[in-house]
C-alpha cells in the first residue's frame, strides 16, 4: 500500500498534516497491533470545511464530502502510526460515523458512504470495515460529521 | 453452545438470514480472535419491524423487542463468522445500544435490556457483556434502535 | 501506579465503591489484556450528582465535573479488574464521552477535558488516550454525561 498518496492524488485529494487534537488527549494510541484513532472532524488547515446540520443546513453530498475529509485526517494520523509505511496496515477494523442530523433525517448511511467508499478505494480488501452510523443532535465545533477508526497492523 | 438455535426456538425466535449491510461496508470483520459486528437495525425480511422515536411514537416494550431483533441479526452474522460453530464463541465483550429518543426520555437501559437479557439467556456467562446505552435523536431509516457488538472467539 | 488513591486524595477526590450496572450487564469484561468498562454515569452514593442538558440546564463547568465523576466510577471498576494492583494498568486506550447537549452546543470537548485531564494527572503517559466526544439529545436517567473506557493491562 505504498501508493496510498498516489491513489489519493488520482482522486484529486491530498493527505493533510496530521491534525492536532482539540484537547487533552492524543491523536492515536497504538497498542500491540491495534491502533485506535481519536474522533476526527472535517478540519482542513485548522478549520472545519463545513458546519451545520444535515439536511437543512448542509445537504447530503456536502456532508458525504465532509466525511471524506474526516477520513483524510484519520489517515494522516495513521501514517504517523505506521511511520509512513502503509504496507503495515493489515485491516481497517471498525469505522464509526456520527452525523449531526435533524430529528427526521434518516439517510446517515449515505453520508457515511463518503468515508467507506474512500477507504475501499484506497486500501482494497484491507479497507473493508465493520461500520456503525448514527445520527446525533450536536457535535464539537458544530461539525456535521465526526469519524472514529480502529485499525489492525501487520507489525 | 451448539444449542443457540434450539434455545431461540424455545423462546419462539428464529435466527434470520444474515442481513446485508445498507452500504459499502461489510457485516463483520474478524481479526485474530476478535469479531467486530457492524451496527444492526431491527430488520426482518428486508424491512424494519418498527419505526419511530421512543416513547411518543413507539413505546418502551416495542423498542425493547426491536432491540432483540437487532441481536438476532447480529447473531446471524456471528454464526457466519464462526462458520456455524457456536462453541467457538468465547465471550460477548461489548454491546452498544443506541435508542432514538425524545429529548426527555431517560429509560434507554430498559430498552437495551431487551438485547442484554436475550444474550445472557442464549450464551449464559459467555453472554455477560460490557454495555454502553445512549439516546440519539436520529437513526438510519428512522429506526428506533441500533445495536453494535464486539465478540471474542476461542479460535 | 500504586499511588492512584493518594493522587486522588491530593486532588480532594475519593475512589467510590464500584458502581452497580443499571441492568442486565456487567461492570466490565476482561479478555486477555483488554478491559472493556461499561458506560458510566456521574453517580455518587447511588444517585446522579447532577442532571440535565448542557448548557441551558447545567453549565459547562458542572458538566466537566460530572465527567470527572464518571471517571472515578470507571476507575473503581478498573481497580476490581486489576485486583487492586494499579501497576498492571498499561494504557488507557480509548475514552468515549457522550454529552447531553442542546442542539446548538458545540463545546463538548471542554466537558470531556474534565475526564481526560484527570486520567493524565493520575496515570501520566499511560493515561494518554484516544478520545471520541459526541453530543447526544438524551441519556439514561437524564444524566448530562456518560463515559466509556477501554484499557490495556500488562498482565
Amino acid at each position: 500500500m505504498e501508493t496510498i498518496e498516489s491513489r489519493l492524488a488520482g482522486l484529486g485529494l491530498v493527505l493533510p498534516q496530521s491534525p492536532q487534537p482539540l484537547a487533552s488527549y492524543v491523536p492515536y494510541v497504538r497498542w500491540n497491533r491495534l491502533v485506535m484513532i481519536a474522533g476526527q472532524l472535517p478540519m482542513r488547515e485548522g478549520r472545519l470545511v463545513v458546519q451545520g446540520r444535515v439536511p437543512d443546513e448542509i445537504d447530503l453530498d456536502t456532508a458525504a464530502s465532509a466525511a471524506r475529509q474526516c477520513v483524510l485526517n484519520a489517515l494522516a494520523i495513521l501514517k504517523n502510526a505506521v511511520e509512513g509505511d502503509w504496507e503495515r496496515v493489515e485491516r481497517i477494523l471498525r469505522v464509526a460515523v456520527y452525523v449531526r442530523s435533524r430529528d427526521d433525517f434518516t439517510e446517515q448511511p449515505r453520508v457515511a458512504n463518503g468515508a467507506s467508499e474512500l477507504l475501499v478505494t484506497l486500501f482494497g480488501a484491507a479497507g473493508h470495515h465493520a461500520r456503525v452510523t448514527l445520527g446525533v443532535n450536536a457535535l464539537p465545533l458544530g461539525s456535521p460529521v465526526e469519524l472514529e477508526m480502529m485499525v489492525a497492523l501487520l507489525s
